[in-house]
C-alpha cells in the first residue's frame, strides 16, 4: 500500500466529528491534526489525534496533504478557504449556492496562485445532489428538474423558532410531501409552489406560563421562514425533544423528468434518493473522499478549484481502475 | 457557438435510431452519417442524414469527431470497438459484465496506438448504474450494494421463450420484488436469492393447436433463465402482443445502504432508480453525452480508452464550467 494521505480538520463542530469518525472506514487516510480557535486543551477527540490552535496551523504544514474545512458557510468558509487554500490543498463543503461564483474565484486564485489543489461546496447538497442534477441534464437535455429536501432537520428554521419569545427550544423538519413526488414521478412536469412541496413540523418546547397560541402564531406567519408552508406545531416536553428529537437525520430526492424519441414521445424518469441518519456524518463522508480526490489532482498538478462537476469518479476511490472496472462497472 | 461535434453512426438497429432521434436534443452536435451492413438504399432514417456502407467507413475518416457504435456485445463490438479505436474516436454500450477487462484492454491497445479516444460500456448497466455503485462505495465504504433491474423488458429472456416449440411470439418482463427492496430501505442488508429479488412474467402467443401446459411448464422449468424465479405465463393473442406490449421499457434501482459514526451506528441509504419508457432512446441518450466527453478528451489529448469513471462530469455537458456552477451546483 501505498503512503496513508495525511487529513487536518479546521473546525471542530459536528461535521469535524464526522470526518473523525470517517477515518476508521478509510484505511488509506489518516488523521495527523485537529485545528480550533478554541482553547486546544477543552477540546476532547474521540479519538487519539492531536489538538493544535488554529495559530499553529502554517507549522504543520509540511505534515498535511489536505486540510478538511469544517467550519459554516455564512461567516467561516467565506474567509478560512481562501486564505488555507494559499498554503494548502483544501476541500470545503460551502453550501452557500448563491454565493458559489463568488467563492469560487476566492479560492481558485489563491490556490493557484500558491500551486494548490482545492475543491469547494463537497457535500450533498451541494455535493452529490449537483452531480445527480448534472447528470440528469446531460442525459435529458429536454426535461425538467425536481429537488426536494428531508425529511430531515432544519437548523435554520430550528433557529428562527428559537428567537421566538417564550421558546426554550425548538427543532424542525422539513417534509417532501409525497402527493407532490408522486405527481413528478408520473411524468407530470407539475410547477409546484413551496407550499405544495414541503411541510414543516415543528416540536417546541415553551417556557413556564408562555402564551402557546401567540407561540404557534408567531411560528405558522414567520414570512419566508414558514408563512409559504403548511406548518404544524406540537408543543413537548424539554424531555421529549431530548428523546425523541436529538437525531440530525435529513436527506431528500433530485429528479429529473425527461422525454426521448423523435417527437419527444417516450418519457424517462431518473431519481435519485438519500435518507441519511446523520446529515453532518454523510457530509463528513463525501468530505472524506474528495479530500482522497484532491490529494491525487494535486499529485498530478491539477491545480486551483475544483468541485465535483470536475473529479474524475474513480478518484474519489482508493481503489485502482482496474479492479474498479472490474467490480463496479 | 463553436463548431458542432460530427457523429456518425455504426449499426443501425433500435440504438441506432435512438441516437438519431437525440440529435435534435443536442444542438452542438451534428450526425454527419450512418453506417450499415446491409444495403444502404434498404435503410430508412428517421431525418435526412446519408447511409453509407460499412466499407466506405474510413473514406468519411477525416470529417467524423466521434463514432457510436451501435452493435451488439456478442459478436459486434468485441470485434468492432478495437478495430475502428485504430481510426476513429469512439463510444460503444458494450455491456457483457464479466468480459469488460478483456474488452477494456484490447480497445486501450488500439487507441493508445492511433492516438485516438475510447469510451467503452456507455449506458445505463453498464454505466449510469454503475457510477452509482462506484459514488455509494465511496462515500460509504462499509456498507452493501444492491441492484434490481425492471420493471422492463428481457430480450434475453424473450428470445428463450421464442425458442420452445409451439411460441410464436413472446415479451418477458423482469420486475423487481416490492418487498426485497422495502426491506434494503429499512436497512436490513438482506442476503436476497435470485427468486427473492425478482419476479419473471411471461406474455406468450402461441401457434393454434398448441399444447399450452406443456409451453408453461417447459419455460417455469428452462435452467437459469426461469426455473430460479417465481414466473407467471399469459397466453394472449398476437394482437394483445402487439397493442400492449411493443414498447421496450426497462430501468431499475441502485442502492447503497451503509453505515457512519464511531461505532458505526448510524445508517444512510442511498438510492438511484431509473423508469425508462424505452431501453435503447435512454441508452442512446447515454451515448451521445459520453460522445461530446469523448471529443473533448481527445481534444485535451487524453487518449486510450475510458470509461465512465474517468470522465469528469462537466465534459458531458455543452454548459460551460462556469453556467455549471452557477445553475446546477
Amino acid at each position: 500500500m501505498n503512503q496513508p494521505i495525511r487529513l487536518a480538520i479546521l473546525g471542530y463542530g459536528n461535521l469535524g466529528r464526522g470526518v473523525e469518525a470517517a477515518m476508521s472506514y478509510n484505511p488509506d487516510v489518516e488523521l495527523e491534526a485537529i485545528f480550533t480557535r478554541r482553547a486546544p486543551e477543552t477540546l476532547h477527540p474521540m479519538t487519539n489525534v492531536p489538538v493544535y490552535h488554529v495559530d499553529d496551523l502554517l507549522k504543520l504544514k509540511d505534515s498535511i496533504d489536505v486540510l478538511i474545512l469544517c467550519g459554516g458557510s455564512a461567516t467561516d468558509l467565506p474567509v478560512q478557504s481562501p486564505e488555507c487554500a494559499k498554503y494548502f490543498n483544501i476541500v470545503d463543503s460551502f453550501d452557500n449556492h448563491s454565493k458559489i461564483p463568488e467563492h469560487f474565484d476566492a479560492v481558485d486564485a489563491a490556490a493557484r496562485t500558491a500551486g494548490k489543489t482545492a475543491m469547494i461546496s463537497a457535500g450533498w447538497d451541494p455535493g452529490m445532489f449537483s452531480l445527480q442534477r448534472l447528470l440528469g441534464n446531460c442525459i435529458l437535455p429536454e426535461g425538467h428538474d425536481y429537488t426536494f429536501w428531508g425529511k430531515g432537520v432544519s437548523q435554520g428554521h430550528s433557529d428562527a423558532i428559537r428567537r421566538i419569545a417564550g421558546v426554550k427550544d425548538a427543532k424542525q423538519y422539513t417534509i417532501p410531501v409525497e402527493a407532490a413526488l408522486e405527481r413528478v414521478r408520473a411524468g407530470e412536469n407539475p410547477e409546484l409552489t413551496a407550499r405544495e412541496k414541503h411541510l414543516r413540523e415543528c416540536f417546541v418546547v415553551a417556557e413556564e406560563g408562555a402564551d402557546l397560541a401567540r407561540i404557534e402564531r408567531e411560528i405558522k406567519t414567520m414570512p419566508a421562514y414558514f408563512e409559504p408552508y403548511d406548518t404544524t406545531v406540537h408543543f413537548i416536553t424539554e424531555e421529549e425533544l431530548k428523546r425523541d428529537h436529538s437525531g440530525i437525520p435529513h436527506g431528500g430526492f433530485v429528479l429529473r423528468s425527461g422525454v426521448t424519441g423523435l417527437q419527444g414521445e417516450t418519457k424517462q424518469m431518473i431519481e435519485y434518493r438519500l435518507t441519511l441518519g446523520s446529515n453532518p456524518e454523510f457530509t463528513a463522508s463525501v468530505l472524506v473522499a474528495c479530500a482522497r480526490a484532491v490529494a491525487r489532482m494535486a499529485r498530478e498538478g491539477m491545480h486551483g478549484c475544483k468541485t465535483i462537476f470536475d473529479v474524475p469518479p474513480a478518484y474519489l476511490s482508493p481503489k485502482d481502475d482496474a479492479e474498479l472496472r472490474k467490480n463496479l462497472l
